[in-house]
């Protein structure tokens, strides 16, 4: 076999066999294939795509490039929730907890990425005390004494993913959806949960800019995790604005902590119980997805799912202050609206980048991120606001930020016109629709 | 400017400035650029094609990547032709003395290339005693005296563009219009003559397969020369069947002789008298090309064309033998007729192989070329035989070449039914056709 004909094929439209991908992926680990011939293949797939069975032995090739993880010491069905990433996305901090409250198993080992804010890892860190580094024998005692365990990702886990995911980033090759769902799944198969629900974002702060690119990655992602044998679903959620109200570590766990007692903002509580049903559901806790949304809620009304988050923080080594003590910045600086009326959008990339301007993400993998800073929005899509009201308040430890108030202004469009609210959750994807 | 944004450019289908396509080149020699950044560009180049201004400028930023060849030293219009390349193409050692024994002026630098045959300068190389190896004040001497000079290229001619040729051949973007037109033409502008007549070879034996993509790759190639001010023609020839009848260096030296006496076959003289008429008239030595059509066919007729030949080998040392004494192998085996009617096609790039397979060419750098094997076809397409007629003859230095008769026999197919002639010349592309 020559990398050279397999490249050839792939140009010409034609689709690879499981045995070819292999052999592209073992060469490529191993590097008996250049960097300069894999780009040229990437490109080709970003022109001519992938078949589902393209995309599984992809996938599957990538996952056995590397080590996997082996929960099976842990009882039950475990479950797990992948999100494509968007801004004030804290929804594992509230799923977690509100899915093992119900009864379902999360043992959830997350890697630290780029971002406008930290990820899951940075936000539980930024808690007093907290630790993410557990081993793996504590990891499984710890999901079958209290259902749910966060813990760093340590494993060489898909290396080839890695190295693909290196070059395809300075290649021009990201925006490919076979490859994007291939580096997904391959990493969340690795993570051995038995079911997977994904979370595909769409809009402005979002990887997935249209609901028909996003019902394609779903649909792929779900196909592939069908092919191997697991429970996937794939929701199609909003990222027109940033969800909830907080952007920034610390603002993200108080948010995620007011929404496990009920008092969250509208469409995260919306998005986390309706994940949270299909995830109780797939744990087969119930026998309908009805049933499960009305488990769910009752774990926040009656308070377990809000205990349980005490509970996992403390068994990490956590301790929670007086939420009210919990951010120290040097100055909350507040937005005003230049005009009245309703608001029509919220730029959330832009709101994203202020914020990892002043210091919530990492551009950089040496940035160190600050917990403590962020962005509150206190008016969001459909508001009405008057000439002068409070937009968002931002947290900082800088003290020249008018360049990020200007911008967090101009990410607001208000309308004269009536503005709807915009529904968080699109579509869902199961493997009865592909 | 960075690299994998001019990559996402042109994946998106936009064209590259002239400032970006420098930047690129440069930057590649330069080794600034990684190959792995290029080849994903030449992959989005394949699929998105470019616009004649992109290879334009693509094919200047090759140029100024090395040494051109100043020939300001010889008088008059200097003319050159290049050939896409085919089986039995032997029409540069026909051209050359043709035209220049018509008035225009010869300087041809060569290189030598892999292929079913040598090349020009093998096929030189196969007289005795003859040099390609002149310095570049001789070189313009040997022109302005007798109007005709062939030698080695030693310049470092278009680096960029063999760096790139080399990636293009292991990422399968070799097939790219105007990845071909370019590399071309800054091939042929860097060599320095005013007039430049490109046959473009299209057919089983040729890289164009398709009269449409050779009518593309042809106009590319003159709206290049035209914006750069040099005159380009471009005639699209049949490669569907070898030229002429031989195959192979000192098979192919002694028909080019026999062309110039008027006893050549018939396809190859009608393309030369074709291509040098034009040569001829572009070279402004006569006012249309039905006089220089004349004036190129009595340089055969009156013999001036042969002897331009003899003078042209002598000048560089070349002593030609009685042609009856030239070749010189351990065997020649006749290739019969398994069955009588018409010769419906003879594939030329099996014929190649089988000359290749006998050592008249080169599969790699490093293999060395028997001058004296080939294969001298007795039919071709259109011709009826009778079961058991001589269809070809092998000239071999190897004793058990059943596999070489037997694809030589099979690359014929005799038809029953009458079978037309194919024409050589499909089309003329002038700067008017573009």
């Amino acid at each position: 076999m020559r990398i050279v004909d397999l490249i050839e094929k792939k140009r010409d439209g034609h689709a690879l066999t499981t045995e070819e991908i292999n052999f592209i992926i073992e060469g490529y680990v191993a590097k008996d294939i250049p960097d300069y011939q894999i780009s040229a293949l990437l490109m080709a797939i970003y022109f001519n795509g992938m078949t589902t069975a393209e995309s599984t032995a992809l996938t599957m090739a990538m996952l056995h490039s590397g080590e996997t993880i082996d929960l099976s010491a842990i009882k039950g069905i475990k479950v797990d929730k992948h999100s494509t990433g968007g801004v004030g996305d804290k929804t594992t901090l509230v799923l977690g907890p509100l899915v093992a409250a119900a009864g379902a198993k999360v043992a959830k080992l997350s890697g630290r990425g780029l971002g406008h804010t930290g990820g899951t890892l940075d936000k539980l860190e930024s808690i007093p005390g907290l630790s993410i580094a557990i081993d793996p024998k504590d990891f499984s005692k710890q999901v079958n004494d209290i259902g749910i365990a966060v813990a760093g990702q340590t494993a060489n886990v898909c290396p080839a993913d890695k190295l693909l995911y290196a070059l395809r980033d300075v290649t021009a090759t990201v925006p490919s959806i076979p490859l994007i769902a291939s580096s997904i799944m391959s990493k969340k198969l690795a993570s051995g949960s038995d079911v997977i629900v994904l979370d595909v974002k769409i809009g402005d702060g979002a990887f997935m800019k249209t609901l028909e690119d996003a019902k394609e990655l779903s649909k792929v992602m779900v196909g592939i995790g069908t092919e191997v044998g697991k429970e996937v679903v794939a929701f199609i959620t909003d990222m027109n604005q940033p969800l909830g109200f907080t952007v920034g570590n610390k603002l993200e766990v108080v948010e995620a902590l007011e929404t496990l007692q009920g008092k969250g903002p509208e469409d995260l509580t919306t998005l986390c119980v309706e994940i949270g049903s299909y995830m109780v559901y797939s744990a087969k806790i119930t026998d309908s997805i009805d049933a499960a949304r009305e488990l769910v809620q009752q774990q926040i009304t009656n308070k377990h799912a809000h205990d349980k988050q005490l509970e996992f923080l403390q068994a990490q080594g956590g301790k929670l202050p007086d939420l009210e003590q919990f951010i120290h910045v040097k100055d909350i600086v507040s937005v005003h609206a230049d005009t009245g009326g309703y608001i029509a959008s919220i730029k959330a990339l832009d709101i994203g980048l202020a914020a990892m301007k002043l210091g919530a993400g990492r551009a950089t993998k040496e940035d160190t991120i600050d917990p403590d800073v962020g962005i509150k929005l206190h008016k969001k899509v459909g508001d009405y606001v008057d000439q002068g009201d409070v937009l968002a308040s931002i947290y900082t430890n800088t003290s020249s930020i008018d360049d990020i108030i200007a911008e967090v202004q101009q990410a607001y469009t208000i309308s004269k016109d009536h503005v709807d609210k915009t529904p968080i959750i699109y579509e869902i994807i199961t493997k009865e629709d592909i």
